[in-house]
């Protein structure tokens, strides 16, 4: 009966406190409620666009992992989604806040950020396709979530809130189907290339994957507080 | 004074037996006539659908392995070049040439397709993405030769030529600014991941890679007279 | 019921004719009865030699895609069977035939060698390592299959065949054990990282390894009669 | 004349802030002098452990993207010395300080760990072997230049040093030659694959791959002073 259940569904059922973790960070609370600071969302555009070129590259891999043609054009449409739309709306996001380009390329890329998209890179080189998908999948479907979660949340508060934008493009129609898409993804490989035997090392990659993008959200908190991290 | 010379005519230069056997194959000379035997033909245009596919998954992994944004930008373009472009083209074609596309897709893989996809894809993955376009430059760049020279050529027949779109196609400009760019991109990226050591080890690449190319002419005759390659 | 069968017979089952192809190939039988033209073993065994070189690095490639140290240790050991025992027997053995190992270095590998190897590269990358293993099952356990198989056949003439030393060596204890560990790899990666959802695709690529591997074969008996294959 | 220093030399001269915070980070220091917490020290060994099982990996990463057989000797050398001693001492040494196989093993792997081992992995597969090398380098060097410097240095005390046997071990002359060995590889490579043109890449990897060693010892420290960083 649990394997007619879809497998994301599953795997946030087994992590839930590392999926707690991310999806209900401080950082996207504070987010929600508008009371972020600045410094901290500038920090994690920064990031975030780093974060980006390399889940271009993921996207990349995933055209060569693939077993048949509709996979690859599904990997090659995230891979366009990411190169031709996300990078140049961050770099225009970020320009309204005060960054330019230039400066964002220059910026170190964080451990933060090295730690969750080479831990990404690496599961989709040593395992499979649906390897790579899983530890995507905080990311790809997290980011749904979050911000379907916070605009059905009454502590979210949208008017002045200088992040509104931000939450309406992940919680609007266009990245929900990215997301609902990836969830179907994982369902149509699960029972393609995995089975019962296979879903404790994918949630358990899944929970680190979660783990991580915790720790990518912190890392914007923390910088401001502490200016540590920086190189 | 070698080392301003272009790289991709370096290693023309290098391995001039092995791409005389590619770019002059008695395949291509009897399409230029008009005297190839359809049956050729068509068993080629099956191979060459699978070898796209194949492509499509190169140009992915070179998206993953790019440097920076603008590699990975012309990476894209050619995974969506072959698969929104190429491979739809070749179904029609093939269609023109009265093989349905279910045909197409049921055929076997012949050896000498494996064996020079799957040689590109490891030299793309164990090396750099310099090893993967030197070892796609015999395909990419060397249909633009092919098709340039026998259209230049007083031997070939374009009027009643069957194959006359095929030799169009290749020597038009649009395909002819893609091989431009991939030799354009072999200097950029010898210039900033080469150097004159690393000559030999790309040249012998090459020239096994033209080898394999020349491999897959000859299956297109072979089958015919045969039949013996099927599986 | 199926379910509980091993992974390698279901394999074999699902592939019988090209499984038959490979390890009842014209060139096994006539090593076994002892009347394979020398010229052919000796074309098969340089190209075996830089099929071994692949082999080493596919079993390499397993070390990186191991899920734990005991699947990294067997890993180990076959890069070390083959790097310290195997290529150093298949040098004196080469020897032993008037090949030395300079003129076994430079000859060029065969497209059979080149497609069957670099096919199983490109499922090791593109896949899990259960992908790989699939891969190399044909080879890994083929071979243990076929010299059990000939000796136990009564038409194999033993006394004053000149490939008996080759049939012992793989009939012996020491490789029927390597053959039986990997089966058994097999099983528990299945278990582990398989379901039934997934014995398609395996067994579709434990048939084209297969197909490869007859085609290894069939060069060997090829090159003599033509001299087509030879670069 | 710079081309004629070796690759490690001009590497180490380019990233000097990034290279000292690696090799003379306050971890280390500490430890030279025995006033390191056993806390700090305990965290450390674990994370260890976690990180060899990747160095492992890494170096089976190697035996695949070799050009020859004397390289995949060498890198077979390396996961040998990791998988058959290293991982074994580590096991023993932990025990001697109080810590079972068990518990390391069981102990969620540091994201300081995870940034720098997938790092390490996703330049070796996006890159060449060269690439690996100098990201591996920071570790495999760098732990005999510690080892050396500090033995040198008279303010360290050997006398009643807890970790005495830690620093004998690596400024001892077996993995001094394995550092040597690493240093003549890079040079190698350099003169066979490389060229001046690949200078400013390698350097800004090594000098990432030091910042990201020197986190790796950050987090010795920070672990007992906050607890923070844990799962």
């Amino acid at each position: 009966m649990t394997a007619e259940r879809a497998l994301f569904a599953r795997m946030v059922s087994a992590s839930e406190e590392d999926w707690r973790a991310h999806i209900r960070h401080e950082f996207v609370m504070q987010l929600a409620a508008g009371t972020l600071p600045e410094a901290c969302f500038r920090r994690y555009l920064v990031q975030d666009y780093l974060f980006l070129v390399h889940f271009a590259r993921a996207w990349g891999l995933a055209v060569y992992k693939s077993d048949n043609l509709a996979e690859m054009r599904r990997a090659q449409r995230l891979v366009a989604a990411t190169l031709d739309v996300e990078i140049g709306l961050h770099i225009d996001y970020c320009r309204g806040w005060g960054l330019a380009e230039a400066a964002i390329a220059a910026e170190p890329e964080d451990r933060a950020t090295i730690a969750y998209t080479r831990f990404v890179l690496d599961r989709g080189l040593a395992g499979d396709r649906l390897d790579l998908e899983v530890a995507l999948a905080p990311c790809v479907v997290g980011y749904a979530v979050i911000a379907a979660e916070r605009m059905a949340d009454p502590q979210t508060r949208l008017d002045g809130n200088r992040y509104r934008e931000w939450l309406g493009m992940y919680a609007g129609d266009e990245y929900q189907d990215i997301a609902r898409e990836a969830k179907a993804a994982l369902d149509e490989q699960f029972a393609r290339r995995g089975g019962e035997g296979r879903f404790p090392s994918l949630a358990a990659n899944f929970a680190l994957a979660a783990r991580l993008e915790a720790a990518f959200w912190q890392m914007g908190l923390d910088d401001v507080r502490s200016g540590i991290q920086r190189k």
